[in-house]
């Protein structure tokens, strides 16, 4: 564990830029973090070390900023990846779910052969907005029958409430705005 | 290092998907190598390996499958993790990096600040093709004035010839069609 960064030095290091992807909205971008090496540890570290022990199989991240952390995070466990991606991307059979988004919808997809039913899965994503995405995941990979999932997120953003449409599971984030 | 794994069964453990995303295309599909434990950890085992010690600050990956495996691999290596997108998924300036494709054009995307004169880069993508993206990556990379630059991949289309442009720089992968 690196003992030089902080959750607040964390926080500092993630980017405020309004305005984008759309006018009004200041997105969090993690990549002045991810771009340190001793963040990107830490984050890593971090999430890692929460979820150690829990018997985790399998990493489930979600395209594409879910994948960057995702990947470190299941091979620093020992668990295999699973991409969820968006429309046309898998190329062999899939589960298919639709969601309502903030402007619109949008649909996420798993391999139908990505998971077993003895599989515990940690589901991660960069970022906890309104949790439409995460509830979207959750309940594709509800097609296994799996018993166990947890959630790990980089940034919540607590005021839009997410973590509320998650509460079945266990949510953990690094860094709340 | 796992002993059960070789690249034989890596290569086995990969998908061929025929006809995606287009006719006659005969897809690479890794989804099947990264669900499993011991296969993921096998491949973040062997480029890590293979780039320990060449002093790499930084993993610039290509997005969205490049993500995976290349923030695995920057974690490994203590190095920073820089992403290389598709254009206007990055919120800050950036340089772009227009390439031709085998059908039609695309391009790239890096942060302006995202490199440092002094870093040495390791660019990861799953697959080496023809080299095109590749080499827009390089190029984009050669706007920060970095003297070395590794590029590495989890499976090269020998018959494609895509080494061949890359030859300034030295091209690593693990399994070869």
């Amino acid at each position: 564990m690196n003992n030089t960064i902080s959750i607040q030095l964390l926080k500092e290091s993630i980017r405020n830029v309004p305005d984008f992807p759309k006018p009004g909205i200041q997105f969090k971008d993690i990549t002045t973090a991810l771009k340190d090496p001793e963040t990107f540890q830490y984050i890593v570290d971090m999430i890692s070390d929460h979820f150690a022990g829990k018997g985790i199989t399998k990493v489930a991240a979600i395209e594409s900023r879910g994948f960057i952390v995702g990947g470190a995070v299941a091979a620093r466990l020992n668990a295999g990846f699973v991409p969820i991606r968006k429309p046309g991307k898998l190329p062999a059979a899939i589960y298919k779910k639709s969601y309502e988004m903030e402007y619109g919808f949008d649909a996420l997809e798993i391999h139908s052969d990505a998971l077993s039913k003895g599989d515990v899965i940690l589901i991660h994503d960069d970022l906890l907005a309104t949790g439409g995405t995460s509830f979207a995941a959750i309940d594709l990979i509800n097609n296994f029958n799996i018993s166990k999932i947890f959630l790990s997120f980089i940034i919540e953003l607590t005021f839009l409430n997410g973590r509320e449409k998650l509460s079945h599971h266990e949510v953990h984030s690094l860094v709340q705005f």
